[in-house]
């Protein structure tokens, strides 16, 4: 039995932080998982400008709120719902996914958490444990499960590792050279040729 | 961090085992994991009357087709799902919950598998694991997740103990008396009430 366990921004949807950097008009928020190997250097980074700017959860969360899926991505994840159990692996916030889960009709997602102040301020963030995703990936496999990881960044190359399946959606051209044994897609259409044979 | 993990039949779908019963008019097929503590000697019996009144898995799957979901189920998991992360756990068998899934918006299931031969008879089935509902909960556990657990039978309990909540719903009285630390619950609307008391 098989648990498809794919990341979900790049993959479902666009950069969330890249989003935010855009429509905010913060250049150096553009950063994300896919330059930086360092997670916690990352965020550290990004907390501080978000300071320093003085955004809000509430201010982010109106971003968030008008970004869409990918094109395709929720008739996509209808199909392997249809077909698969599905979990999403994603090292974003559950205060970040919410408004883009509805928009996928809340797929179960394994997540991380934000620490926010009484005044709406981001003080920190909170991991649910660390390299989270190779947790759940090494979890399922314990449950019996066949687990098939599609991601795109540093932060999936360790549950892309433990996964029995392991596949790379559109990465930047760092991590195709990074990680060259894992299988590279491009679309949809060519992932679900990829899922039907393990149907 | 919480997910809910409720048990599927009784909780969410009528029994399985005794619609397929009622529609085929088998009265024997009507024990349930709520009257039967060994799920073994449940489903061999189970498996048996099938062969003796030569039912395929073609006339099962009809009859479930035309099964519906609990008066409000598919109301209350919504709302479960705008606020938790959820994942079912049941011991029914993918080829059966199918239809049932699609009219619940298709939430993450995990459960077990049937081995059937080529004339559609159902030979055997395949637990994923043994006791894979306490495995469940325990694997999320230590994904660093709060588990909320909600059953109502046997083959519920050992999740349940494992569970850091877990919950009795419509029990029926042989499980009630048995198990009687769990708190019994026995509507949805009340159901939201203690799960409110997490969030």
């Amino acid at each position: 039995m098989y648990v498809v366990c794919p990341d979900l921004e790049g993959i479902l949807v666009p950069e969330i932080w890249i989003s935010v950097a855009e429509k905010a008009g913060i250049e150096e928020l553009r950063l994300t998982t896919r330059d930086v190997p360092d997670y916690d250097q990352l965020m550290r980074g990004r907390l501080e400008i978000l300071k320093r700017v003085n955004l809000k959860i509430r201010d982010i969360q109106e971003i968030i709120q008008s970004m869409e899926p990918l094109d395709g991505a929720l008739e996509f994840l209808e199909w392997i719902r249809e077909r698969f159990q599905i979990i999403l692996v994603s090292d974003t916030f559950v205060e970040f996914a919410d408004p883009l889960l509805e928009k996928l009709n809340r797929p179960t997602l394994f997540c991380n958490s934000l620490i926010i102040d009484a005044d709406g301020t981001i003080a920190d963030y909170q991991l649910r444990q660390r390299d989270g995703k190779r947790h759940v990936v090494e979890a399922l496999r314990g449950l019996g499960f066949e687990v098939i990881g599609i991601g795109d960044s540093y932060n999936d190359s360790t549950m892309l590792e433990a996964a029995n399946h392991g596949i790379l959606f559109r990465p930047p051209q760092n991590i195709k050279s990074e990680f060259p044994h894992f299988p590279v897609i491009e679309t949809y259409e060519e992932l679900k040729l990829v899922l039907e044979g393990y149907l």
